[in-house]
């Protein structure tokens, strides 16, 4: 098994944050019921005019987990109109450097 | 003490990766030496044509210990000119969601 990170960084427009976190949850509370997924946190900047104004880290069992969650239903979700306001850009990571907090 | 967390999120020409990770090594040394920072996580994409290549997680103790960090000598290190070539979104953060790996 090898561990994958999903990081998505979105650009959400200042008074959007409420609209965007109903559908950011209503994406990952079916995420979270797939095979493989173990666990996330989303980040919101302490700033509102930071270009990302959320970025999630998520954790996957590996890659062919997040492809098999990523299915037709999850691609309904995301490919929903009311998505396109916020600029997303999602990938898959692996850990190439890392200092753990004491 | 209130930790804040510091992502960057950096685009990164294909070819151009060990250029781009002697630099942030130079900064991360740097940074790893002062008051109230407490670990990171550099994460590099699966893909190379990914639009953020590398994603900087850094966890500091708190906003006033970032601040006193990023001094003189640090803005000097990250204004060189070979950084130009490497478009980032750095900001601060605060969790708001979060699930943690069983």
């Amino acid at each position: 098994m090898e561990l994958v990170v999903f990081i998505n960084c979105f650009e959400v427009p200042e008074g959007a944050e409420e609209e965007f976190l109903t559908l950011w949850r209503e994406v990952n509370a079916y995420a979270r019921t797939k095979d493989g997924y173990l666990g996330h946190t989303l980040h919101q900047s302490l700033s509102t005019s930071a270009v990302n104004r959320y970025v999630n880290v998520a954790l996957w069992a590996s890659e062919r987990h997040f492809t098999a969650a990523t299915d037709e239903h999850f691609r309904r979700l995301v490919g929903s109109p009311a998505w396109a306001r916020f600029r997303s850009t999602p990938a898959l990571y692996e850990v190439v450097d890392r200092v753990a907090p004491a």
